[in-house]
């Protein structure tokens, strides 16, 4: 496999877009990227999307947005892990300019979720659960997560108010990000005060839904120009878990989060100690402390204890969400993998103003389908 | 890249299957195709599958189907190319093999679109047309290939009996095929009178819906033992068109099979009359001339040709379809693809019978989504 680099970026701010289409949104976004790279054309176009067959209407995403980007006859195509979509797009255009198949790819993340009633959003994010097994019985995705906290909860003896940090520290950076679907500073008042979803989740502990698009443009390392900066994938990993979180021995536990994380740390020869920026998939406050357990970051139980602590902000230990993760950023599922990687090249290109990570040379983005079933990490160097 | 051999191919065959769920027909084909390769596992697993989120509510099938088959940690994932997703999904497969990232893959196709309504099927179908352009003015996707079937027939002069032959060689075919929906061998008289859904399109020019999964097991050529008999993947090439047939300059031609054939010979270093039997994409009668004359087997508006002058058949000079096609096999459309797939392996290791090509050494599948928006092509060779 030869190393990829990406040359471009390319993200709309992420809103309730009412205004623009499914096509518009993930065109812009393509089109930004190509803007970024200096590039006017892709041989190729992988799309992260995960439910625009039941919310827009129309499958066949990686031909209807290579015919409204101008990329007529490219080869085109949709990837669909539930709310991995887009770490998973990502690892599909790396193997197809990886393979030496294609000189080119751009990789868009895409999803258009506000034009339907939050029953029928419900209801599609469920698809990503398993249908037969959990969402027959009635279980919703946020009331999937919320027994995980819960248990998480009593085994370790945090009490909610304990995983305010997490929340604060995504809303806090996502002030400085204008791509950000919350501009909002939360304190630990506004956390414990807000609406119940599924107990414990509140209002605060959970990601918002939007509408957005984001894309990144790859090309073999070894085409650029020798000795000129750029960002490369050192490493890329998927793994799954049971769908069903009932199904596993340890619900508590994101063993897919640890395989994919320690596959990634060997193929990038790094260690949890050297990544500089860590931008997990935080749909969840429970999430955070999953995965920083998961990836080695904390221990079993102990990942709130890192919040607590004030590691995880931009001037932290382990910075996270560093342009306000899922949880202000915003999630629009297909999407969000590809936004966590454009977040973390931004950081190792030291755009990012108040919230940069000082001297960030290694970035990992995180991405997650379903309760766990899915997870896709990937590994960015600056050289 | 790497060179891929197929070394295992499973099936079910395509029915209503209502007392097996989706998991269990994906499963039956990833077992099957695992025992036919002599394997008891395989690093990663690619699902083809358009519209299990619509249909059966469930996405992220990566993950519920690796747990399933107890495949549980590998990486798995699901492609979507609307009817062309199978073909996507091979190829997604084939990049990560090829590139060196895995050492075998699983690639399986499904669909279960019996549990809903026509009217549900219908509309879940047309999610492969553009939304906005085409389907939100009211056109079913049959209506679209009845659009261009009368062009087609005003345009070259052919009348409707001159498309028979098509649909008789297919059902003819899956007489032998025990995996095939439809066994029932029908003349030109009983094609006249079928039916009519969208004019021209009557039911014997249209393809049945179904439930049915395929899949392939692949592996480096590299790593089989030298001199033993394979079969390799010796091309695969996938190319869009406009989504909107209005938007092509000439709604007659598949442009972009075409060039997915063009690249696909030039890989293969082989001519078309060096393919020895051709798996084409009839979801209807006017989709075989298309692809025929797109392909280079038959001079514009001449594909209709070579079916009257019996050229189509196991012993022709270009056999097409020869288990049925997506006619009498059966049409279940994200698994179609793979369909294909597993029947060109069977021809070129001689496992069909009455309708085995005498000889076959190359064969080519080609897998359409949309009308004509995503074609993937796939030439395979006996070593």
């Amino acid at each position: 496999m030869r190393q990829v680099a990406i040359i471009g970026i390319g993200q709309t701010a992420i809103d309730e877009a009412w205004d623009s289409s499914l096509r518009e949104l993930a065109g812009n976004a393509v089109l930004s990227a190509m803007h970024d790279a200096g590039r006017e054309t892709t041989a190729s176009l992988f799309v992260g999307n995960m439910m625009s067959g039941i919310i827009n209407g129309q499958n066949n995403l990686g031909a209807m947005l290579a015919d409204w980007v101008g990329l007529r006859g490219a080869e085109a195509v949709k990837i669909e892990s539930a709310c991995g979509s887009g770490g998973a797009a990502l690892r599909a255009g790396l193997m197809a300019v990886a393979s030496g198949d294609v000189e080119s790819a751009v990789v868009v993340g895409v999803e258009k979720m506000t034009d339907r009633t939050p029953h029928e959003v419900t209801a599609a994010l469920a698809t990503a659960a398993d249908a037969d097994y959990e969402v027959d019985m009635g279980v919703s995705f946020v009331g999937l997560n919320a027994l995980i906290m819960r248990r998480y909860m009593y085994e370790y003896g945090w009490k909610h108010a304990d995983f305010a940090p997490f929340a604060i520290n995504s809303h806090a950076n996502a002030m400085h990000n204008p791509f950000a679907r919350l501009h909002q500073k939360i304190s630990v008042e506004d956390f414990e005060k807000s609406a119940m979803i599924a107990t414990p989740i509140n209002l605060l502990d959970a990601s918002p839904i939007g509408d957005g698009a984001a894309a990144v443009y790859l090309v073999p390392a070894g085409s650029l120009e020798a000795g000129a900066p750029r960002v490369v994938i050192a490493a890329s990993a998927a793994c799954t878990d049971t769908i069903a979180v009932h199904d596993r021995a340890d619900a508590l536990f994101l063993t897919a989060a640890q395989k994919s994380a320690q596959e990634a740390y060997k193929q990038a020869g790094v260690m949890p100690k050297d990544i500089d920026v860590f931008e997990l998939h935080d749909a969840f406050t429970i999430m955070c402390a999953l995965s920083l357990e998961a990836c080695g970051f904390a221990e079993r139980g102990k990942g709130v204890r890192l919040a607590l602590d004030g590691e995880i902000g931009p001037k932290g230990r382990v910075p996270i969400c560093t342009r306000g993760g899922l949880k202000a950023r915003g999630h629009p599922v297909g999407a969000t993998g590809i936004y966590q990687v454009v977040e973390v090249v931004q950081q190792l290109r030291g755009e990012c103003g108040p919230t940069q990570v000082d001297g960030a040379a290694i970035g990992m983005a995180q991405n997650i389908g379903g309760s766990g079933a899915t997870i896709v990490t990937h590994i960015l160097k600056k050289e």
